[in-house]
Formats: structure tokens, sequence, C-alpha cells
């Protein structure tokens, strides 16, 4: 059994035993890159597990190796924050399927060429099975509690559904529990993009000096419209010009709002796998609690004996309120304990990763239930 | 001055004088297709001028030729329909910049090559300057109305706004006076698609033997999720599995919204030209008809004598009511007489050429005023 760090510590599991997944197969080798922040106390009864969204990786709360910048949740985890790290033992995984560290596409598989392509196709609730096998490694029985916003509170979700006595509390934000048509449709857009490029090489771009970065581009860009609301792009951008005076009459960014996507874009290359992109979006797309017990919801949340909150923003149009609402009616039938509250906020999707105090409060309050 | 035709009339005019436009540039040369439906009377006072979306074309209520479907608003035009080709003369051009017959970057320049990227950036307005040309040559003065949804709208506001005598009546639908920024982002992000592709090769691709397709079907991917509400890509798609019993867990297209869209985007490019989507978007990106008077929106209008009609879909999210709410309150400013309505209809910004038995009667109920 790992001893849990002391303040922050950014290590690699590799586990043991193959993980076996939803698709059928089971995957050896799985490494699993993670930030752990706080300890974990005497009766082991304090860690608190954050899954990170489709893009967001291990470095919840510290410096990110390649871009430089705060971690992704910096303003709500920490000594005194919104989840306070003087009192739980923080524990942020990379999903399954990402390029962070853990294993993923471009991960070497047995024959030491990267997986691509062959990289078995994974679910949400995979990635909380490779989870799980790192709390068993780090000594956490149950959770305090299990925090996620967007697919990170798709994990939580899946946590509660699947193992219902690993989590004495489940937060999930911005979230769903049946992936909607129009989340699959865009979800799609970005794959297709991605395989277009034709760089993309049907996914062998690994040792080739060339990757796809024009697709992930576009699927980014595309991806990026739907996190914010109208609003926001009203208001931070309207119709303003770039750096020029007057319209160019030609193709160039001459519009802020195309020079801010076109930027988005090209960083995003920067930073992120395009297959894991097609992975995690996949899996997302896949995401549906209640097929996976029947085609009830409620049923999903039977045995779960953990409080639920949900939180939802008014702006946001990728995961409105209805499926936070439907979630909280479906617990509600479960007989299972939620509170549901809807934020106002004006960022949209990404209200959640964003200054709300609210949510601060919110998440504040619901973990010293 | 050509003379009316009689009943249904495929016709391709060709300018004698340069089309001046906004870019300063004047093109020689251009030619309009278009159709009409029923005659112009003897007082020459029944034309009503049809402007067509985006992707439409000339093609209103006549098969199409390449697709050999219906005419996009057959449900609307023909005799003792909503637009009543009985009573009306209706002229539908071909929107400069297009590929259906107008002069567009497909069409030859003057050195007998296609204009590709060589072809000037048009706006909104100019496309009006070639309708305008094209009822000059018909004999039409005053128009009885001039009618459009979506980017046909703009076209109907920017003909009322710069040639005010033009048209007694004016029929925007599902349109707005200021392209918004979400619709700019999503605009940029259809052409960084196309200019993605290798085979765009800077636009000159058409003595190739290869076009953009997969960039132009992704642009078009996108789009089209624009234009359909959540409700509808639920109600008609949900999670359901295309032509299998379980997901694949691979990247075919499992679910019937994916390989619905697939089909839409590869559909597309077997009838639309990549450059003239960068044109046309870049059009609509510019289209601000406040700007074109000093900033003020009720300044657009100051001028016009016209009565309004504005209609907007409680599901449309691309174009919500809040645009046709702002074009109202100008024109109320203006001393317009105006009437806005939003319509209930599931089906989002499409919802102007689907099944809404409401604007049939909106539109008939208008031109009769």
């Amino acid at each position: 059994m790992a001893k849990a760090a002391p303040v922050t510590a950014s290590t690699v599991l590799e586990l043991t035993e193959a993980l076996p997944l939803d698709c059928g197969q089971s995957l050896a080798g799985v490494r699993i890159a993670y930030e752990t922040y706080g300890s974990l106390n005497a009766a082991g009864d304090n860690a608190v597990l954050i899954c990170h969204a489709t893009t967001g990786d291990q470095y919840l709360a510290s410096t990110h190796p390649i871009t430089g910048k705060p971690g992704w949740w910096d303003r709500m985890v920490g000594p005194g924050k919104g989840i306070d790290t003087d009192r739980f033992y923080v524990i942020c995984p990379n999903v399954l399927g990402s390029c962070m560290g853990t294993s993923g596409p471009s991960s070497p598989a047995p024959d030491g060429q990267p997986w691509a392509m062959r990289f078995p196709v994974i679910t949400i609730r995979d990635m909380v099975r490779a989870h799980l096998a790192l709390l068993d490694a780090l000594g956490v029985g149950q959770l305090h509690a299990v925090v996620g916003g967007s697919m990170g509170g798709m994990q939580a979700l899946s946590l509660a559904a699947n193992w219902p006595d690993r989590a004495r509390r489940v937060l999930a934000i911005a979230a769903t529990g049946e992936m909607p048509a129009q989340n699959i449709a865009f979800q799609e857009v970005g794959r297709q993009a991605v395989m277009a490029d034709p760089n993309w090489q049907g996914g062998a771009y690994y040792n080739t000096g060339k990757a796809p970065d024009a697709g992930l581009s576009v699927a980014r860009m595309a991806a990026h419209i739907t996190y914010l609301s109208q609003a926001t792009l009203s208001e931070k951008f309207g119709r303003r010009l770039q750096d020029r005076e007057a319209k160019s009459f030609g193709f160039d960014a001459d519009f802020q709002v195309e020079s801010y996507l076109r930027y988005q874009g090209e960083s995003f290359t920067g930073r992120f796998d395009a297959n894991s992109y097609l992975y995690i979006t996949r899996a997302m797309s896949y995401f549906d609690l209640a097929e996976e017990c029947g085609g009830l919801l409620a049923d999903a949340f039977t045995d779960c004996k953990a409080r639920f909150c949900l939180v939802s923003f008014d702006t946001d149009w990728l995961y409105p309120t209805i499926e936070s609402r439907n979630l909280a009616h479906a617990l509600n039938a479960a007989g299972a304990p939620v509170s549901f509250v809807e934020l106002a906020a004006p960022f949209g999707h990404d209200s959640f990763l964003l200054e709300v105090p609210e949510l601060d409060r919110v998440i504040a309050g619901f973990l010293d239930q």
C-alpha cells in the first residue's frame, strides 16, 4: 500500500493487475498519473477524489508543466479554499485514455510502439475503475467525497452508481446522467475534424514527425464555443476588430472572437494528443447511466447511500439545468438524499472553472455536511 | 428590359455594367442565375423578391438540378400557397458569391481561370446590389415585398435600409441586424475547417481533381447542429444506435445522430463549392446594419417607408428572438410600422424551412396588408 504524500505529490502509479474494461478486454500495465494535496488522516476518512473534465488533467492546483499556468481549479483547491487541503486529502488522477502520464493511445503498447488506435475504446466507468485502483493503492477506502464538473461529474456519478459504498458524498457540477444527442453531435464533429486531417494517418502519427494539429485545432475551436455562453462571447468580444481599424475584406482574423478562437485551437494542440481527444469524446458519447442498469436512471442509484449535490448554471447550454434536474428526480426516486441548485453565472458551461463565489460556498458547505 | 416569364423560368442574366462592391472594387461581367414563378402584372406592382439563406439557391419551388429534391421553399411558394404565385410574381436569385450559376469564386475570372480566392470579398449589401440589378432588368421597380429567412432576412433588411423606396413590405424571418459574436465564431470554425484541408490549396483546387470535401463536410456538420434545436435532436435521434444492437466500441457512426450528421456533411459537398462557403460566411460575419450608418441600428431605417414584419422562433438559438426584438425596437425608434411575432416551433433555426403552419398564415397575412 502506498503511503500518502505529505503536501503535494506528483506521481505515477503502475497497476500490477490488468484493468478490466467495459469493452470486454483487460488492459495490462496501466499507469495512472496523479497529484495529491494535503494528507490522509489517521482514520483514512478525509480523502476527496476530484475528477477532471474532457481535456483537463491532474494539475488541479499546481502549475501545469507544459503551459506554465496555474492548476485548472487552483481557485477552488488549497489551504482554506472551497476544498480545503488543510482538512482534506485531495487526489486528482489523469483519466484513462488521456495524455498527461496516464495510459492512453499515445502510451507504449506491449510491443513498445504507441498504442494509437489499437488502444481499447474506454468508457467513463473504465476511467472510474482506474481511479479506484489508485485509491486502493493509496489506502483510501471510502471517500469523504467524489467531486467533478462536466465529464468529471459523470465520473463522480458513475462511481456512485457502480460502487455505491465507495463515497459518502457525490458532487456533480454541470453534468448529465445520459449524454444528450446534441452533445453526441458536437463530439462527433470534433472527431471528424481530427480524422479528416491527413496527418492523422489512421492515428499512427506518433513516429512520423507530423500530427493532426490542424484538425485538432478545428475540433477545439468548435468545442470551445460550446463551453461559453452567448452573453460571454458578446460581452467579451462582441463585433470588435482585432488590431485593425477596419475590416480587411479578406480571410484573416478580422474579429477578436476569430483571433481568440484560433489561439484556443492552436495552443490546445501543444498540450493535448489528438487520439486522446478521440477516445475521451467517445467515452463521453457512450455515457448513459440509465442504459447501464436497464433503462431507468433511478435504478442506477438504488443501492447508493451517499449524499448527492448537483449544481447547474443558468447560462450553460451544453449541459443545461434540465440534465441536472433529471438526475435530481432520479435520485429522489431512488430515495437518495440530494440537494440541487441552479446557480446564476454568466460564463456558460465553463462557469464551474471560473469565478463564481457561490459555487465555492455550495461546495464547502456540502463537504461539511 | 427583359420581359417577365409566364410561369416558371430559369435564367441567367449577365450584367452589362460593372457591379460596385463595398470593398471598393467593381466586378465586371457579373452573372445572376435566378428563377421566377408567376407573372408580373400590368401595373408592375406584384413582384416579390425572395432571398435565400447561406447555402440555399434559386431553386425555391422547383426541383434542384443536382439533388433532384423539391425546391427549398416548395411548401410556401406556389399557386394558392402562403406566397401565392397566382397573385405574385416571385423572383429568387442565387446570391453573389454562390455556386449555382451566379458569379462567385468558382466562376471564370477575366483570364478564363476560376476566380478562386481572387474573387473580391463581398457583403450582404453587395448581394442586394446584384438583386437590384436583376430587378432593373426584369422591369420591377418597387417590390410588393422582399422576403427572406436567416441570411435571406439580412438581405431583405439590407435592401430596406439602403434602398428604402425599393420595397413596400419587408419580411425578415429568423434574422438579425448585427451578426452576434457566437455566430461569427461558428462561421470562423467552418472556414477554418475548409482551409485546414490540404486539398483546399489556398482555394486553387478547381483544376486539380481534388476538392476540400473533408473540410467542407466538417464545416457543414458543425453548422448543421446550430440549425436544429436540442429538442429536435433528442426527439429525432436521442441516443438511438444506427443499424446495430450494441455499441461497437469503435469510431464508426454508432449513433443515429452521428450517421445523420456524416450524411449531411458528405452530401453537402456534392452540391456546394467550398470557396463559396468561405465567401458567404464572410459576408455574414461582416453584416452589421448599425455600423453601416454610424452605430445606431435605428438610423439604418430612418428613410424607410416600408411596412416590416419580423418573425422569430422560440427554439432558434442561432438567431434567437432577442435579435428580432432588437430589430423591432430599432424600427419602432425609426417610426417604421413593424409587426413582430415569436412563433412556437420545435425545429430551431431551420423552422423557417419546415412545417410551421402559423408561419404560412403570418406571411400570407402580411403580404395581403
